[in-house]
């Protein structure tokens, strides 16, 4: 069984929903007669949609293949229909890390995930360009983060039933001001600047990628920074789910990230800052890889 | 000139813009030949709609008039294009009885305003249920807040210009899970209960309204638990603006709950706990009464 890669692609005709195929092709749905106008619509309408797809992409219509080279590549979601879910502090070395930004050497292990928000509008393409923000942080800074998009809407979801929540897997950089985060106390306002949520490149479908285990690696300009797995979550994927669900529904669509592993910047010593020109590159295994570069 | 109340209301011909007038009357506006399908579409039209609703109310169309009883008001706005912006500890008397439950007796003003989130399914309208959440959460809590619906899109907006951008004033109630709020240290958890926000039961435009000393009021089943004015924020309005805006867009439609006076239940001693069959009423001077009962 070959691996789904769902996109949203744009052209001349417009943003709509896509398969990328092997072999630089894209597989326009609606000129397949799966018309879909969004990929919100597409997970909205069900988990059927899925094989469908599978079915379609073992024997693409020729009329409906574009060239992967001819079409612009937008987030999977360009536009979530509400705030992107995160997780702070969610890796060992993470929190160990930033205690000693701090000067506390003794870390302890978050007993419950700590949940915040990223605005809708701060997700942008693979290749887009991540803004310096040089004017209102000193700190900017990256996060390589294994993200889930949700399929069937939950509420109070038990953690074996979790992954069945599960539309697919993809990958976010949680763009940060480190020095808005701390000096704001709630995070909302280090982590929501405009353009701060590079997402993508794809969204492989549950049945398609076990995430517990996978390697997770981020680059600066080539420079590894970030090299972990997603088996070290403090809080793995079916307890956020279930943590997140109680008492607040899970809706079709919501994209919850998931938390970094060590090897942010802010972190380093002395610490390293996001600046323009920089290339920022994310790979998790299974999935692929998303990179942006550090605009003005 | 008489002050201009926006409403969303249904009847059997769906949910749609209106004007609530004196003497228990609603102005259709579709009606009335001002189509607008939501509140957030008569918002995002711009600036010049507001003049237009007020000749419109001086001199209504007598076939665009309803009977206030017969149709169901619903938050003016029902489901926020993104997530509800909120900011915590913004009264002083609030950050004390806070810090007390913490056992801190020598408070420290925030230096900075403290954001986070409400999902916007959280919304709910006047008059409706606020669930009991018993089951996840053991200290149900209410909070008042003056609320500013953003008219004019902005980013790095100075202080002096913010007030420009705020297309009108309404009510909310923060209701919050306290022991989630604590435990998950960010606080998107405890503050995204679902149907955790009560808003309404109007918006004021700007123009028709100063809120910088507003009386704000919370009474639960009768007895006066918040007293406080708007004066006595931490972070006034048009501070509020225009550090939330640095580096971030904000945009028509947007909600922005200010803050909560002192008097919530969790601060008492002992803790007062909003429980099945509780009335919440909130009165802001020269906006109204939002009034929400607490069912099972």
């Amino acid at each position: 069984m070959s691996q789904l890669r769902l996109i949203t692609f744009s052209d001349a005709e417009g943003a709509r929903p896509g398969l990328m195929l092997e072999g630089g092709r894209v597989l326009d749905l609606a000129a397949a007669g799966v018309r879909f106008a969004t990929m919100q619509a597409l997970i909205e309408a069900g988990p059927f949609v899925v094989p469908a797809l599978r079915s379609l992409a073992e024997a693409p219509p020729e009329a409906a293949l574009l060239d992967a080279a001819a079409v612009t590549l937008l987030a999977p979601i360009p536009r979530p229909h509400r705030n992107v879910f995160c997780v702070g502090r969610n890796y060992m070395d993470h929190v160990a890390e930033g205690d000693r930004t701090r000067g506390i050497t003794n870390s302890e292990l978050p007993k419950y995930p700590q949940f915040f928000t990223k605005a809708p509008d701060t997700v942008i393409a693979p290749h887009a360009e991540i803004p310096s923000h040089a004017d209102v942080t000193k700190y900017l800074d990256y996060e390589a983060e294994l993200t889930l998009v949700i399929g069937t809407a939950g509420r109070d979801i038990a953690r074996e039933d979790s992954l069945k929540h599960v539309f697919g897997w993809t990958i976010a950089n949680d763009v940060t001001g480190r020095d808005l985060q701390r000096r704001h106390g709630q995070w909302f306002k280090g982590k929501s600047l405009d353009r701060s949520c590079p997402l993508g490149p794809w969204i492989i479908p549950a049945a398609d990628l076990d995430a517990s285990d996978l390697a997770i690696k981020l680059w600066i300009n080539g420079e590894q920074r970030q090299s972990s797995r997603t088996s070290k979550m403090i809080f793995d994927v079916p307890e956020i789910i279930s943590q997140l669900s109680q008492g607040f529904t899970l809706l079709p669509g919501d994209v919850i990230m998931t938390g970094t592993p060590e090897g942010v910047g802010y972190a380093m010593v002395p610490p390293r800052i996001l600046t323009t020109g920089d290339m920022v590159e994310i790979e998790i295994e299974g999935i692929g890889r998303l990179d942006n570069p550090v605009g003005a």
